[in-house]
């Protein structure tokens, strides 16, 4: 393992992700005068983020799983062109506690948490244990073996209830049962599922909260201390997906805004937390409560969001973090200023059920102003290839208050232009416009509703693409 | 007159202006709901800003004499479009007073300070006798109508001493004098040059301080009230012309600081100033002293690095002021967080004393990322007119402190791609690297010396570019 106190600068860094994210990543590791190796399957020879970086690796072919997944081809990969450090960067390796393992038996730093912590906030159940015992609540419900054992929580705790996977996390996996019949059509099926995504068949119920919102906080530690940059609201969400963030959060209380924050540090400190990381809530805002979703041990899609609100270059703090290096903040340093909105736009198929749209994008243009910051690996000729995430851009605008914030958003989508591919960016136009989002605070449910009560918008969405 | 307290609200603006500045209007009005029109020349039909805007008026040809500089056209075109307002943005004619009044005869709203507060601030000898007033510093020195006169004042004062015109301002009809004799030399030019560039010959003599830096301080006023937004440093230029501007100016004590923030409010408040204004300085760091250089009554070039440390969006703030809305802020809501370097991007040939390199851009490439911000109107296939200034775009890069922003500017050059005309990127890039700038606090005479001392930088910033 490797001794973090005594390791010197870190000055060459392997990036084992791609498309916005290993931009990003380059970009802060540069400024710092870091050398960037990036790790790129064959479909991604020609990216930016493979022109930007000083060093390029190719470990595969275009399939994750036979390069950005390759655990060995990347540990050795770091070693062979002298990077002393992984950057994991979010989904891929990035929660996987076997990487970070390899990583540290390998006397490469795994810029990220330890192994051991990758592991346990993997684990549901024992995530859930660890709220427990740092004082965060938790949804009503637990762990079950059998569907009778399911019943009885269910009956306990009462209807509508979640099943879920011990192993899983961000919506995959997960099924909604409102009654007893549907509890009882899904168990199996839920178990099973459980086993093909994750190698682990067990699940847990617990309460579904209707009208919840998805609040998480940004927190930092260095293994010693913790401290927590605010909040992020990412309720809508189509299937479990995030798709719009922001931050702060908008309408909670103090009170309710405190309460998540200090629960988030008693989280994190309970486990020593090092890093970058999120822990995820649900929130009750009627009834001013909250429970202990899942924590993120990682880098987040959102991150940029925190970073506009409070100054500070979450990546640059992992790379220090990963160096040794203590926490350079107080907790009285972080101060929340202003409203920070994100689109997630991807190239996506909203005629046909979200399907991924790859393909050459023929036209790009991204608006640069201010208050506006476009996260993108993307530009005229770019390809996007089939094999991953559709993510394109993420556009961020920020402002002195909300709307301010909304209104340079809606005003550099409509500026923005992509074509060659299909994408969602007149979805987030619409959603922009309505009065709920535009009043703020919706619920999780919000956006399914509206693209059950909208079914035109799809089209209308086509029409301004096209 | 428009009586500012009944006006309705304003629905239509004329932007009166080209550019990365007409751009810039149009996106904060556009956000607000307002309308635009564009006033363009023959040139400029195709702009980027022409596509922005709601509707767009040729008022004249390419030259701006003909187009940009027509009062009457201007006047007429905002009434032939129902537009209430004008902006004229920077330069062309946004601090004459004939303009201004022009639209308070013909019931438009100038987006600005009232005529006769143009005049005040415009003649250099009424402004400083008001910074008396106002007991705002001034330099030793004063109005001269001969050359015996000006010998005396000379000698009064001892040499370097600057020879300005009345009427003038920006650097134009400036002349040093560091000898008696050189001051016989030059006087008659000046005056001369003085009556020809402004219509006034008249010219005043005044000390010249040799280590000073140029500091401003960005105000708004409401007519009733004036607040200050912080200062910014705008050393590093060329023959008077700033190409490098930071907020805040580095390397002030508290107690300069403060003082030179409460000599600019006393200035504004003494005249009952209205709109968004900026008053510039010399500063003797070593002394701790400062002298007032002038007040410039309108949104200034480098009014973004003010707006990326303070949250403020001065457009819109000049905005509603101009509807009758008071100042929304006190004086503390106005919070300076981080550091801005804006470097000013223009098509010239650093090989050929600078000379305006007009033309097609043959490919664009602006980065878009954290931190950074890029005011433009360029994109790949635009055409640089040779009628006008110079200036192509502005890279304004935010960091939580100078050296941060000073890093993310320089990559933010790095990546930035302009082809199809000459450009001084390559010089900025080498002076974000010298010692003297990466050490913040440059005095005013910095960039003559280094272009004189490195007569190498120029080719290489040639080589560097193609």
């Amino acid at each position: 393992m490797v001794d973090r106190t005594q390791t010197p600068p870190i000055t060459r860094v392997l990036v084992a992700n791609r498309g916005e994210i290993a931009v990003r990543i380059i970009r802060s590791l540069k400024r710092l005068g870091v050398e960037t190796v990036l790790a790129v399957s064959s479909a991604d020879r020609d990216s930016r983020g493979a022109r930007m970086a000083d060093k390029v690796v190719c470990v595969g072919p275009g399939r994750a799983t036979e390069s950005y997944l390759k655990i060995d081809t990347l540990v050795h990969a770091a070693q062979a062109t002298g990077a002393q450090a992984i950057h994991p960067g979010y989904g891929f390796l990035s929660e996987r506690a076997e990487f970070a393992r390899a990583c540290e038996e390998h006397d490469v730093i795994f810029i990220g948490p330890t192994a051991e912590q990758i592991e346990q906030v993997g684990n549901k159940l024992e995530a859930r244990r660890i709220a427990g015992e740092a004082n965060v609540p938790i949804t009503p419900g637990g762990p079950v073996e059998t569907l009778d054992e399911a019943l009885a929580v269910a009956d306990d705790i009462g209807y509508p209830v979640l099943i879920k996977a011990v192993g899983g996390g961000g919506g995959r996996g997960l099924k909604r049962a409102d009654t007893r019949e549907s509890l009882i059509q899904q168990f199996d099926m839920a178990s099973a599922e459980a086993l093909s995504a994750f190698g682990d068949g067990r699940v847990y119920v617990e309460c579904f909260v209707t009208q919840g919102r998805h609040v998480e906080v940004q927190v930092l530690g260095d293994g010693k201390d913790v401290l927590h940059l605010g909040d992020r609201d990412c309720s809508v969400q189509r299937r479990y997906q995030k798709l719009i963030e922001e931050a702060p959060a908008p309408h909670l209380s103090d009170a309710l805004r405190k309460g998540l924050h200090q629960a988030a540090v008693r989280f994190a400190r309970h486990i020593g937390y090092r890093g970058a990381g999120t822990i995820e809530f649900l929130v009750d805002v009627p009834r001013e409560q909250f429970y202990f979703l899942e924590m993120n041990a990682r880098i987040q899609v959102e991150h940029p969001v925190t970073e506009e609100v409070t100054g500070v270059d979450l990546i640059e703090a992992q790379y220090r973090i990963a160096q040794g290096e203590p926490l350079p903040w107080s907790q009285n340093d972080i101060q929340v200023h202003g409203h920070a909105i994100e689109c997630r736009i991807n190239a996506e198929d909203c005629d046909h059920d979200f399907r991924p749209s790859p393909g050459r994008v023929t036209q790009a243009y991204f608006p640069s102003h201010d208050g506006l910051r476009i996260d993108t690996h993307i530009e005229a000729g770019a390809m996007i290839p089939p094999f991953y995430d559709s993510m394109v851009a993420k556009v961020i605008a920020v402002g002195q208050d909300r709307e301010q914030a909304r209104l340079r958003l809606r005003m550099a989508l409509d500026e923005l232009v992509l074509e060659g591919v299909k994408t969602n960016i007149a979805l987030h136009k619409a959603i922009l416009e309505t009065p709920e989002f535009t009043q703020g605070g919706v619920d999780t449910g919000f956006l399914g509703r509206y693209l059950a009560e909208k079914p035109s918008l799809q089209n209308e969405a086509r029409r301004e693409q096209t």
